[in-house]
């Protein structure tokens, strides 16, 4: 079914799509999620924090205590910049991190992949160009793809985009959009000297930033570099959220505009859905408020650094000799690449029938897929569990090589 | 300051904007409520439900039991659908109503503001024709306008829209949007004859129908028709709302999709947002799944009906001959439409100097307003209040007819 003009379900009913709706497909994630849910099936595939990360007593105590002090206010129509206090740990939080974020410039979002849609609602006419990374955030592709944009891909390695394919860039790109730290999907963080040198090439080509960052946090060795926001800080549309060091549920995210993008991005959140939910920023605000991700945060990268290290133990172990990936030095992600003659996508319905499931990489390429990747999750099974799916992994490419 | 693609904010920066941005603007509305929280103003401007209605109690209780009994799930990513529970809620509530509205065709949004932006992401090229009423809700302006659509104001009485000008639209307009309820900002409700009028006129047309009904529960005399997605299942994109009947600052509205657009809008809010917040679902399904609503929806109707009595006594008292007005049988708002040589918008500075806000009518016009509209909101002040509001608007008007 594609829902498209021309599809069968449309055909006797008064209803006709935009074209944009051509471009917009079931997400292949979410659809292997629907796998996953089988019973004895093994996911590395969600990219779904633990649960048992979630302080579940700071949110109670918050819960109530917003819903005792603040009531009216919490279930009142709110400002569509968003909850003000909220609004201020964001910027000082991003001044620590060396980035200029006054609060009248901060929008409170559900959750960053909403900044993805108003980005792209505000700078992307159909036709645009917009480049992104090799390969790069399944998400982004999908929230700018209403818009109907041409994907430039920015030829990548082991340290991020590439700044003399940025150069090389169609002159009419309207922004780059890069995720520098513990990239999703490919786990990788862009060192300092690079994105020096990105910046200085999207300087000269005149092209604008889009930065994602909802992974920064995560790191299980050493720190990430300083943003690239704070490198070039009018070039810059920095995305953030609290989905992966408080809750995802809570749909919590910011953005910080540039001056010459704020009034537009905040009529296209008012236009959008007014403002994010009061209660969520009262209640999570009052959680972090007084320095509680100081101590929540090292918790969760203790608990997914095992993860991580389980993970990486168990490749070793399971896979077959011409398997390529890196330990990923933070982030939820391994980036497997098999060997010649490897299928992910077509390997995936064996997987699963063996009892464990991936995400195949070809979904996060804008243009030429390498077929041969796949995305791992490390940070929703326990390390034992990890260690099981993984050698049934290394089961079903062995026996592929071998021919069975 | 614009923020066009020609404003000098952008032409120092390497921003530019889309070309939809020269149609976002600020909120009129958004503006006057910015005037309004000047001290000693008096507002009749904002649609805020009054907060002595929300169900504090209830809602701490629900929120207790949530994330005592299902902290992980209430947390964590969920569906982009919504969560489960409720959205067979809603599809029990309006086979009450008479709409056919199965489970899996309802979507859970943040507030109906994101269904109306999802209906124009998916139904709305650049260029296209949307009908809309005259007047008609100015979030729905706002919410298509990033679309670039083409707005055809289909002229509209007492009684609604009319079908005779509904047969004559372009043929190819994409939809028409409808507020039949106690419509905003009007207050009128759309007779059950006229409903079918209009269904008749649209089939006829093959124009589909987008029917919002953020305000039928409050009904204060008797209780509204059925909606128009009871007579004409397959053609009516149906949204509904919990601001007004719980809190508007949970943003919870629902979409009941046609089969034909169902795809496609579960894809347009799954790149909006992933999903909406899952705690405040599960917050409000606990609170309503008992039946609670039928206790208490009453309670806030007789407090409106109270507060609108009092504006219509006092409009009657205070208003210079030649205003006109309907008392409303539900909703927010009465519509005032002053005597010729008066400017709605030309007047508001000497009304908020004298001490009370309003919203111009001119903002809900797509085409052609009437400068000598406006709307005026019930359900914020106490009565008292009204009356002393309604007093001083009465005497900027008199003065200005007696050209002072």
């Amino acid at each position: 079914m594609t829902g498209s003009t021309t599809s069968p379900d449309t055909a006797d009913s008064p209803w006709r799509l935009a074209r944009r709706c051509e471009r917009m497909n079931p997400s292949v994630i979410r659809e292997i999620l629907k796998l996953t849910e089988l019973p004895g099936v093994r996911s590395l595939a969600g990219g779904l924090p633990s649960a048992d990360t979630f302080p579940v007593d700071a949110m109670r105590d918050a819960a109530m205590k917003v819903l005792t002090d603040t009531p009216r206010e919490a279930l009142q129509y709110a400002a569509s910049e968003g909850f003000g206090p909220l609004r201020e740990w964001v910027s000082a939080m991003l001044a620590a991190k060396g980035v200029e974020a006054p609060a009248h410039r901060v929008l409170i979002t559900n959750g960053s992949q909403q900044g993805l849609d108003l980005a792209g609602k505000v700078l992307l006419d159909a036709g645009n160009t917009v480049a992104v990374e090799t390969p790069t955030y399944l998400g982004a592709l999908q929230a700018f793809n209403p818009n109907e944009p041409i994907f430039a891909s920015v030829g990548s390695d082991a340290d991020g985009p590439l700044p003399g394919d940025i150069a090389a860039l169609p002159r009419d790109t309207r922004f780059m959009y890069v995720l520098p730290n513990f990239q999703n999907p490919t786990g990788r963080v862009v060192p300092s000297e690079r994105r020096d040198a990105i910046v200085a090439a999207a300087q000269r080509a005149n092209l604008p930033l889009v930065e994602d960052n909802p992974y920064g946090e995560l790191w299980y060795d050493q720190e990430p570099p300083k943003p690239i926001a704070s490198r070039w800080k009018e070039g810059v549309l920095y995305l953030g959220s609290f989905s992966k060091v408080l809750a995802p549920g809570l749909r919590l995210g910011f953005m910080v505009c540039p001056p010459a993008l704020y009034p537009k991005l905040l009529q296209s959140k008012q236009a959008a859905d007014l403002h994010t939910g009061s209660f969520s920023q009262r209640v999570v605000h009052e959680v972090i408020k007084n320095g509680f991700l100081d101590q929540h945060i090292p918790t969760i990268r203790d608990r997914y650094r095992t993860q991580r290290d389980a993970m990486d133990a168990a490749l070793k172990t399971s896979m077959p000799a011409g398997c390529e990936w890196r330990k990923p030095s933070g982030g939820m992600f391994f980036w497997l690449r098999l060997p010649a003659g490897c299928d992910a996508m077509a390997l995936l319905p064996k997987a699963v029938e063996a009892g464990v499931a991936y995400v195949p990489g070809a979904a996060f390429f804008a243009n030429d897929p390498d077929l041969r990747t796949m995305r791992l999750s490390f940070v929703t099974l326990a390390p034992a569990d990890i260690a099981d799916a993984v050698a049934k992994l290394g089961k079903v490419i062995k026996a592929h090589l071998a021919g069975a």
